[in-house]
């Protein structure tokens, strides 16, 4: 047995022991804005595990920007497990000896700093994860020592206020605040009453307004008027050839053109088809503007979504019988519990990505950018603990085994060529050689071929799921890879052959009207339509705004 | 477009119209005890969707037993959603002809009378699921009208404590509070100030207290005194077969005598083996008491829990270096955030079934019995949208495919012929039969053969995932398969073939002593062993004290 003396309470001690020495700047859990600094370098020791809060769109910025700048005298060799890196601070932090080792799941718009940092040594990886193994993982073996989070709001009694935004807010709280961990949240306003309490004062230890409100990106924004005629002509052959021919009823759409034009669609062609109450009621997504034409004409009965979208705010709250939204009027999202809807419980994913390889492997990570994972490797996987079914999982049920279950589609909606013009169909991912580079455990691959259903191009339909070996599923790639190298290997002889067994399917199979691929099918062509749609409700972000 | 009158607020509507039906019954959220079956009747309409709070531990008793009393005149055809059926209430609210469509995840207690009940078609299924895809549903296409739940505590401005049985209240309480669904919580007692804040009042609509506290079932404590000697054998073959051989660092254990076992030798014969502080610190399982030997030992870094346990709650309070414990000192548990965990973050399963076929898929569902699934599919798959990396999973990965990843650790313990003396390794699974009976979509199987990568009796240890056709798969399984029909199909020669090749092991290849296999290895014999290595903690249930 133990020592009897054993202290059981010992990280509950060592939390007690630096609140007291921070005691002479903290006045009921609210530390003033110009005494953050301070507050962070008493209240964060070196080698500490640090949850700094920043998905894709939301940033707790002030207190990056706060972090980064202490005195790694005081403070280094920090752990640090964020979401997203996204920000130019947040890998200052390691630049600055600040921090040493890094656990993530995406790093978008940092994916090529990040690279070099791993290659020269000043960064170390944990590892790269999609968002919910991360989340996963903060209950398990990364339970932090310091959360660093935002909110929109506090009250005075220290509860918190997320609004639109409260993504992945609380399962980083949860994962400190009964793990003895600190909490300290960095709130844009402080008021007498909150429209509602999305986190309790119980489970925060200190509040402090920012000297500016977080960074929030509207990332989910397409602007119809970049959606292409090849972009609508795919997603006139999903429509048909997949969302139809399955039945789909729940979706994730990616970001993206191809599925904004999807959304586009569904008012204009869906309606032509009669498709209207009979495929995708139910969406896990975020808010994205380009479905507002779809719910305005009455496509859609839910969406649950993982964030919030700049802009979309007064409109989400006008339409409570579509979005979650609270008694106060306000949006509900959460990252956490979309991210698990997502995988679980939606019949399909539609994505687009940067590579895919003769397998039918996929990856948007490529030479020199170590973009990570997001949700996309989640909610783009076939769960196999599955076990509740529907008519689209059950279509892809195999016919030769009596103890098969269903399937959940995993789409890749991609042009041969990218907009950089260089084939999406290679011999071998870029992530091949990531993998080497930052000397990664397994080749950084976004979706897996096994777990890929569907791949559609401008030439037409591949359906992987009914191929019966890897000869076969690398021939429906090929024979739908246009003139891509790996295009190049098909002919039409074994098109046909394709064709006839139904694992490919070109615009005519599918009874697509080529020609009638046009932007006049869109139900809005430019932001403008779509705040049209919303009956003035939807505000778009300046960047957006080409009208007056 | 649509309609300009089209009224996007109709569900928020729909309840206002609903609570204003019983304002004189509702005093500023709360309900008179008697009043409770007036408020059923008032706020549920026919053809709602309710789901009604019941994990296999924590009950909303006094709802369902007020449910199954309301007139079916008035409340009829409802679409009822249950984690699990427990309680015989549970069934009568279908007999009664209140409810008339179930979905579920789990029907221990009630899974005899739940498959008569579809057979004579009171109840029709929609479906039987995992608990998280459960959860995952109720914010895409399960979305409830009411939500009936319990805790502990409410404090007069309507806030819960949901104390160390949060379990799965929040996330279906979110379900609700932000799509226009009714939220009615049934609390034990009503308080000036609760311990901590768990659920914030604005997203509670009604709280009512109980005439009696919910049921709390002691689910997960085991008494040492009836685990048996080859139990023991068998758990010496899983620490040195797995556990070591693997350097496993995450763990679930399911319920039963063949973990506790495990749980019971790692302070004996795992520190006969050095393991200590090398393997399973990290831990995501309910309080099982038969873990504190352990715990005391050293052994335990972490454990996150889906519930709580009934008498370890004083135990739990004094070891907040282990357990998730708020700053009230008293334990949050989250059944969603458990699960997720315990899908995402652990390096291994580790459970047991009630049959196991010829191909290794196994099932708790056999003739008579629709036991549903409850949380051992999600745990007990490989999640195919796991990126990150540890050296458990590494090494199950295949080396013959460079893009290949590992793979998670699914274990299966059994005796080769169950308690009740019946082939536990049988041709066809009774599951086939029950899919044909209750007209399943699919062969209610708990865990798949490819998910599966070990399997160990009392004959040895199997190592399925090093299996390269199912040939070998299927050989490897009657070679540990005892006198069962399945194993009698094995012999010497087969045998030793798989022992040179690494697939299957006997105790002698793992170094492991039969002689040494007795009682008198585990760190607790019975139940007052465990309550001393608590040093008088753990407090447990009356039925489980044999002592004075």
């Amino acid at each position: 047995m133990t020592n009897k003396n054993h202290n059981w309470a010992s990280q509950r001690d060592e939390k007690n022991l630096r609140m007291a020495n921070a005691t002479s700047i903290i006045n009921n859990k609210f530390v003033r804005t110009e005494n953050a600094k301070e507050l962070l370098e008493t209240l964060i020791q070196p080698n500490d595990r640090v949850v700094l809060e920043g998905d894709n769109q939301k940033q707790a910025s002030f207190l990056s920007e706060t972090l980064a700048s202490v005195d790694c005298a005081r403070i280094h060799d920090l752990h640090m497990i964020m979401s997203s890196v996204s920000r130019p601070e947040h890998l200052d932090i390691f630049e600055n000896g600040i921090a040493t080792k890094l656990d993530f799941s995406f790093a978008g718009p940092q994916s090529n700093r990040i690279s070099k940092m791993i290659s020269s040594g000043i960064l170390k990886i944990g590892d790269i994860h999609t968002y919910l193994e991360l989340y996963a993982r903060l209950f398990v073996d990364l339970t932090p020592n310091v959360v660093l989070v935002a909110a929109d709001k506090a009250d005075k009694q220290g509860n918190l206020y997320t609004g639109y935004n409260t993504e992945e807010t609380p399962v980083i709280i949860e994962s400190a605040a009964f793990k003895n961990g600190i909490v300290i949240v960095q709130v844009s306003e402080i008021v007498d009453k909150l429209p509602r309490v999305d986190i309790p004062s119980d489970w925060v230890d200190i509040i402090i307004q920012s000297d500016k409100p977080y960074q929030l990106e509207p990332l989910f924004t397409r602007d119809p008027q970049n959606i292409t005629e090849l972009q609508i002509l795919m997603g006139m052959m999903a429509i048909r050839g997949i969302y139809e021919k399955h039945h789909v009823q729940s979706v994730n759409h990616g970001i993206g053109f191809n599925t904004a034009a999807i959304e586009l669609l569904l008012p204009t062609y869906g309606n032509q088809l009669g498709l209207k109450g009979k495929i995708v009621p139910y969406w896990e997504v975020n808010p994205t503007p380009t479905l507002i034409p779809a719910i305005e004409n009455g496509w859609i009965k839910s969406i649950h979504s993982f964030g919030g979208e700049v802009g979309m705010e007064q409109y989400i709250s006008a339409r409570p019988d579509v979005f979650f939204v609270g008694k106060d009027g306000t949006m509900r999202s959460n990252r956490a519990y979309g991210q698990m809807a997502g995988q679980y419980a939606l019949d399909m994913f539609v994505g687009s990505t940067l590579q895919i390889d003769k397998y039918g492997n996929s990856s948007t990570v490529t030479n020199g950018r170590l973009s990570g994972f997001g949700g996309a490797p989640n909610m783009g996987s076939n769960p196999t603990g599955r076990r509740h079914s529907s008519t689209a999982w059950q279509s892809l049920k195999p016919t030769d085994n009596p103890l098969a279950k269903g399937q959940k589609l995993v789409v890749q909606i991609v042009e041969t060529y990218n907009s950089a013009k260089k084939p999406v169909f290679v011999e071998h991912l870029d992530a091949e050689k990531v993998q080497k580079e930052a000397n990664l455990e397994n080749v950084p691959i976004m979706i897996y071929s096994e777990d890929t259903t569907h791949i559609v191009t401008e030439e037409g339909i591949a359906y992987l799921y009914k191929t019966n070996s890897m000869t076969e599923r690398q021939e429906a790639i090929e024979a739908i890879a246009g003139v891509t190298p790996l295009g190049l290997r098909s002919n039409a002889k074994k098109l046909n052959q394709l064709r006839n067994k139904g694992i490919v399917a070109l615009p005519e199979d599918l009874k697509v009207n080529r020609l009638a691929a046009k932007r006049s099918l869109l139900a809005a062509k430019n932001m403008e339509d779509l705040v049209k749609w919303s009956k003035g409700l939807y505000n778009p972000p300046a960047k957006f705004r080409s009208w007056s």
